[in-house]
C-alpha cells in the first residue's frame, strides 16, 4: 500500500524534489512478493530476493515499507550492516527494536529515517526533533490512531454504540479486519515510544507503557462528556514526571471540547507539543494512507540523499538507551466517572466521603434528570490525584450498596 | 525584545541543544545601541559597532533580530558578503529585499535562515520546505497576524466593535502604539510574501499582494457570520492560479467554523497548508512573543552551524527569481453580503436579478428578524466568481434604490 503510493508519487514529483532538495532519486530495485504490484515501467527492477536489493552496490538508501516486525527487522539489520541508510515507515518495528537498530546504525556510521513512522504525512519527527531541538519538551498529547479518531468521532455526531460503528468502519475500510491493533491501542503505543525517544533522549519498553483502547468507550459518555464540556479522544499522553521518569501512557481522554485538539476529527491526527520555550504548538494532518504516508518517505529518502552527499550519517543525534518510564499507579491525573447510584438520599454523601477520605478533591457534579430502571447517572469530575488512589476510592466506591454497574472512569486532561 | 529572549534561552538550554544537535553555540559578540538591555555575564562581549561583529574573524554565524528594513539590510548585506551565514527573523526585510538578499547568499555561498519570520515558534518555515518537498502546494491558508486574530476573537467572544477592542489590546500590550502594520494586514503580507516563495520557488512583489485589513470588520457581520455556520479570520491565501500565476492575497476570510483553522483563537498563529500528496496539514503556535520566536532562531542557528560544519551553504535550495502573481481582479471567490434593504416587496428579486445579469449564482440567503429604523440586513452567500464580475454586480446593487449605507462583502473561503 504505502509502497504503491512512494512509488507513484516519487515518479510523479521527481523534478520537484529534485529541484527544491538538489537530489536526483531514482528507484533501482523494488522488493516484491507480488510482482502485479509494480508498474510495468518498474517491472525489469522488480526482485523477490530482498537480500539482492540491499546488497547491489548500486542501492545507495534501504526503504522498507513492508511492515511488520520480523522480516522488516532482517531486512533493517541487513541494509544497516550494509552501512546504507534506512527509511522506514514501520512504528511496530522502532518501537519494539528500537534501541538495537540505532545502536547498529551509530555502530555503521548510517542512519535510520523514520518521519513516516508517526502521523502519516505530517512531519512531526522534523517538528520535534529539529524544529523544537532549542526545547524541553513539557508535554505530548496526540491523536495518533485516524481508526479510533474515526469511531469516537461517529460516535460523538451520531450518538451510536462501538460496536455498531466498528462494523460499519471495517466495511468502509477505515478500520482493519483484525482491528485490536487499533482500537485496543496498540499501534498508539507504538508511536508514543517514537515520540517519548525524541522528547527525552531515550527509548520507552513497550511493556513498560500503560495502554487502553476504546472498546469500553459508550456513547452515553461522550454525550455526558459533551455536556460537562470536553471530548472523548484516545491520546497518547507523554511528560515528564516528578521522579526524573517518563510519562507515557495511552488511554481515552477527556479533553475541553474549545482547545483545538478536540476539534480534531474522523481519520485527521494531531500532535499537540509543548515547550519550554516555544510554548504550545500543534502538528495535524492525515495521519495514515498511501498518499500522506508517502509524502513522508519521499521527505525523508531526500533527507538521506542529502546527508549522504555531504557524508554524514544523520544531521541530528540518536540514542541507543533505554529509560525509565513512570508506573502508572504513581501519575497523577484527573477522572471523569459515571456512577449508577440508587435514587435515594444521601447517596453523594458517600460517595463524596470516600472521595474525601483519599484526599481526592471533587471538582464538578452533575445528575442528569434522564434514568433508566431504578438508577440514577451520577456524574464527577475530580481533581488531580495519584492513580493509585482514585483506584482505591473508585474500588471502595463501587462496593457501596447504593452504586450499581454499570460504572466508568475516564481520565480528564486539562491542558493546564 | 527578541533578542533577549534568544540569549535567555541560548544559555538557559545550550547543552540541550549541542546534546540533540552536536553543535556547541556560542554567544561571541552582541551589538546593541542600549548596553542595559545586555545580561551583565555577557557585557565584556557588548559593542555599539555592528560591523565589528560582523567582520570578527570568530563570527561564524550572524543572527539579525533588530527589525526594521534600512539598517536591517546593510547588515544582512555585510553578513553575506562577508560570507557568513545569516539567521533573522525580519519579515519585512525579507518580503522587500528576499531577492536581492537570497542572491547575495547564492553568490557568496553561504545561506539564509529564516525560520522565525513566519509564525514565531511553529516550524512553518522547516514544514513547508523539508517536510512537504515531495508536494505541489495546492494551497496555504494562514492566520499569520496575532494581533489581528486577538481583535478579531475578542470581538467574537464579546461582540464588542473593532474600536473599543483595539483600545484594550494596546493597554494589555496585544497591539502596538501604531497598529497599522498589524491591522492593516502589512506584517501578514509580508509573511506571506515569504510563503509564497516557498510554494512556488519565486518571490512576489509586495504590491502584487493584494491587501486588505481588519478595520471594517463589525461585529455585527462576526455575528451573521456564525448564525451561518462561519468564522471571520484575518488570512494569508496562497493558491496557484489557472494562469501559471500565483495568488496571494491577504483579506478578512469566513471560513467554517468547524474547521480546526476556525478554532484557533486569541494570539495564535495557524497556517493550514495543503499539498498534492500528503492532503490537508495545519500547524499552531505562538506567532510571536520573545520566547516562541527564540525558540526558532535557536533552531535556525543550530542548523546554520550544522551546515557549517559540512561545509554546506545551505540545505534547500534557494531563488532569486520574481514570479507573476494574479490580479485580484481575476481571481475567483466566494462572498458573504450584508445589504441594508428597505423593507418592502420586491427587494430580493431586484438584487438576484443583478447577481444572475453578471451570471453569479446565490448560494443562501438570510435575513434575520431585528432591524433597526427603515431598513432591514439581507445577508447572502454568493457562489464562486471572478472578483471583476463580483464588484462590478456589488456596485449595481448598492445603487439600486432600495438598498442603502451600510453594505458589506467578505470574501468566503469553503476549503473544497
Amino acid at each position: 500500500m504505502v509502497g504503491g503510493g512512494f512509488v507513484k508519487h516519487l515518479l510523479r514529483n521527481h523534478d520537484l524534489i529534485a529541484e527544491r532538495t538538489g537530489v536526483d532519486l531514482q528507484i533501482k530495485k523494488i522488493a516484491e512478493k507480488d510482482f502485479s504490484r509494480v508498474p510495468a515501467e518498474l517491472s525489469s527492477r522488480t526482485t523477490d530476493d530482498w537480500k539482492s536489493l540491499v546488497n547491489d552496490p548500486e542501492v545507495q538508501i534501504v526503504v522498507e515499507l513492508m511492515g511488520g516486525k520480523n522480516l522488516a527487522l532482517e531486512v533493517a539489520k541487513a541494509a544497516l550492516t550494509a552501512k546504507k541508510p534506512l527509511v522506514t515507515a514501520n512504528k511496530a518495528l522502532l518501537a519494539h527494536a528500537g534501541e538495537e537498530l540505532f545502536g547498529l546504525a551509530d555502530k555503521n556510521q548510517t542512519g535510520i529515517y523514520f518521519e513516516a513512522s508517526v502521523g502519516g504525512g505530517i512531519p512531526i519527527i522534523k517538528a520535534l526533533r529539529e524544529g523544537l531541538c532549542a526545547n524541553h519538551i513539557s508535554s505530548i498529547h496526540g491523536i495518533i490512531n485516524g481508526t479510533c479518531n474515526y469511531i469516537l468521532t461517529r460516535m460523538a455526531n451520531e450518538g451510536k454504540a462501538y460496536e455498531e460503528i466498528i462494523v460499519e468502519a471495517k466495511k468502509l475500510g477505515y478500520a482493519e479486519a483484525d482491528e485490536s491493533l487499533d482500537v485496543d491501542g496498540i499501534d498508539t503505543a507504538h508511536k508514543a515510544a517514537i515520540l517519548a525517544s525524541l522528547a527525552y533522549g531515550f527509548w520507552v519498553k513497550m511493556e513498560d507503557i500503560h495502554i487502553e483502547g476504546i472498546r469500553t468507550i459508550s456513547a452515553l459518555d461522550i454525550s455526558y462528556a459533551q455536556k460537562l464540556g470536553y471530548t472523548i479522544k484516545l491520546l497518547a499522553i507523554i511528560k515528564p514526571d516528578e521522579n526524573n521518569a517518563a510519562q507515557v501512557r495511552v488511554h481515552p481522554t477527556l479533553i475541553p471540547s474549545d482547545s483545538v485538539l478536540a476539534s480534531v476529527s474522523g481519520v485527521y491526527n494531531a500532535v499537540a507539543v509543548e515547550g519550554d520555550v516555544v510554548g504550545k504548538t500543534l502538528y495535524y494532518g492525515r495521519g495514515a494512507g498511501a498518499d500522506a504516508t508517502a509524502s513522508a518517505v519521499l521527505c525523508d529518502v531526500a533527507e538521506a540523499a542529502a546527508d549522504l552527499g555531504v557524508n554524514k550519517s544523520s544531521r541530528f543525534t540518536s540514542h541507543d538507551i533505554y529509560g525509565k518510564v513512570a508506573k502508572i499507579d504513581q501519575v497523577e491525573t484527573r477522572y471523569y466517572v459515571r456512577l449508577s447510584a440508587l435514587d435515594q438520599p444521601g447517596v453523594l454523601a458517600q460517595v463524596a466521603t470516600i472521595f474525601g477520605k483519599h484526599g481526592i478533591g471533587i471538582s464538578s457534579v452533575y445528575q442528569p434528570e434522564e434514568h433508566s430502571d431504578e438508577t440514577v447517572p451520577l456524574l464527577m469530575v475530580l481533581d488531580k490525584a495519584r492513580e493509585a488512589k482514585f483506584q482505591d476510592a473508585y474500588s471502595e466506591i463501587k462496593q457501596l450498596a447504593v452504586i450499581k454497574e454499570p460504572c466508568q472512569a475516564i481520565r480528564l486532561e486539562d491542558f493546564s
